[in-house]
């Protein structure tokens, strides 16, 4: 494994073997609609509520992983999983049944990419064969855990995103794919001071910029290197932020920039604010997009970033900051 | 790496290079108090509110443990960390003034566990020189993200943990210490349906003993191997449970076997029922008691079990059960 000051790049590069996504009605009806694995109608998902619904999306989105790795689940070693909810509770409650060891983890909304960091560190430092990596979120239950009852129907700033209902999950191994990570930068905490909750896109676009900056230059790279350069869930106000953030370094990426947030939904006829936003988000753009767009080699290089807000109410309602963090991910054909 | 079928001998044993430990009032008079780096007299520890006193806590262990480590902070490539808060915001503003990359974890009471095992797999993987595990919990904060306003007075019945204030931090390297991490066994959630969040402790035996005996079996042991076996936060009612269950799959450890939260406090004379628990009550008593027996040498083979109970307010009201987990980390001299 050779280590830049930040980011590490895998000698041996995990391979993704496999990818599933599975959203609610309303991703269902954006633009990325005919991609999904598997489209739940029922906000419920058949559950008694939205916990146990963004439970029950975790585990089929992880099911269904499984399923097209085709390596057994027994050889799945190890799940690095996680969600938005207080102690995690769709994941606790979601993957209980696989009966494979659980990582729990909480990185916000850059969950994903910290499930696949974890997770291609253990392959590629030969701790497990195959591991599965996932997380969650959903709009029913992350209202109710950080903003207002849906009952109450609060008007919701411009600024503000609309979380994703959803879950993605990948299975990493030693070989069994085309798609390969052959890098990652790990997310510092970083703090800029942004107390609005309603303007996530704005906390976390700093992170965002530290992981490319640090991305770039621990691996000697210029932008253009990749094909895309992928963020999670920074909406219309972080990306403007994050562009500007890195052009006042000079490293300018408008031509590469995605931001998984701004693809998901069709925001001017979804209503949808600044963007998607949510664990779910990134996971289920990775799962139906980047690497089918990858595996068709639209894309060869792609350094994925998911994004994350590190606020509760409880440090919200102390006054608390919110820190951004950002795991970003480099995946090659 | 050889893999048992659940568990993990690293070929490499990573070291732990220094270990830290800073409690509360009550943990310093309780039977470890000499053992313990620092005792915060204040249970603010000079913040505003318990969930900021858990965040200097926290990094107080941290930096402890990286200046008793003496490799330099810039040479600690990972922190792994967690705490019991929703969102872990002890975490997050704990460890955000590090400057180092941070996995935020979730696994209840036996994140520490699950820090190690990460830590550990990272550092032999050959993906880190040095790392940082850490864990927290406040009593205030505990009571107040999981039970009643302290105000309130309520009763607490006899099942009942202490929710141990205090926070744990261990550097690993690749090399530096006398304790070696020489194997792990990663907790599967097991779910015996138990719904009383006043009695944790038999919430958390059967992941405990599940993954004793899967460590046993997977490495052809027998429970003598050990000098003791430690789990984190069973009590009295849990650790009773864990005793019978291994009992009746044939395997006695109860010579062997040791619980934190039994350690930490007096129970009799300090009034904390069942024991002490949360994230802190093994990170600490490993910091302040367990390695330092091991490096006098008192006890050579060491399984170390930190126990979580895998419940939030939310699936708690929703009639949830309260699933446990429980990562082994096998350590010797």
């Amino acid at each position: 494994m050779k280590q830049g000051k930040a980011s590490i790049r895998f000698e041996q590069p995990p391979e993704v073997v496999a990818a599933a996504s599975v959203v609610g009605k309303k991703e269902g009806e954006g633009p990325l609609g005919a991609c999904f694995d598997e489209i739940e109608q029922d906000p419920m998902a058949g559950q008694d509520n939205w916990e146990a619904a963004e439970s029950e999306l975790q585990k089929r989105a992880a099911e269904t992983a499984i399923r097209k790795a085709a390596v057994g689940k027994s050889r799945i070693r190890y799940i690095f999983a996680g969600d938005l909810l207080g102690q995690g509770i769709a994941t606790s409650f979601g993957m209980a049944g696989l009966g494979i060891p659980v990582f729990g983890l909480y990185g916000a909304c850059s969950t994903m990419g910290e499930s696949l960091h974890l997770g291609a560190m253990t392959v590629a430092g030969n701790c497990a064969e195959y591991v599965l990596c996932a997380t969650s979120s959903h709009f029913g239950s992350a209202e109710k855990q950080f903003r207002f009852p849906l009952e109450y129907g609060n008007q919701r700033p411009l600024s503000a995103t609309w979380t994703v209902t959803g879950a993605g999950a990948v299975v990493l191994g030693r070989q069994g794919g085309t798609v390969r990570i052959t890098g990652a930068t790990a997310g510092k905490i970083v703090d800029y001071g942004i107390k609005d909750s309603m303007n996530m896109g704005a906390a976390m676009a700093p992170a965002a910029a530290d992981t490319i900056y640090r991305n770039l230059v621990d691996f000697g790279l210029e932008p253009g290197y990749y094909d895309k350069i992928i963020t999670g869930d920074l909406g219309t106000v972080g990306k403007e932020i994050l562009l500007q953030l890195l052009k006042d370094k000079n490293m300018d990426i408008e031509k590469q920039h995605m931001d998984c947030g701004l693809e998901i939904y069709d925001n001017e006829k979804q209503d949808t604010h600044a963007g998607g936003s949510g664990c779910g988000c990134s996971a289920t753009v990775l799962a139906a997009m980047i690497l089918p767009q990858m595996e068709k080699r639209k894309w060869r290089r792609v350094l994925f970033v998911p994004t994350g807000a590190l606020l509760s109410t409880v440090s919200f309602n102390e006054g608390q900051s919110v820190p951004g963090i950002a795991h970003g991910i480099s995946l090659e054909y």
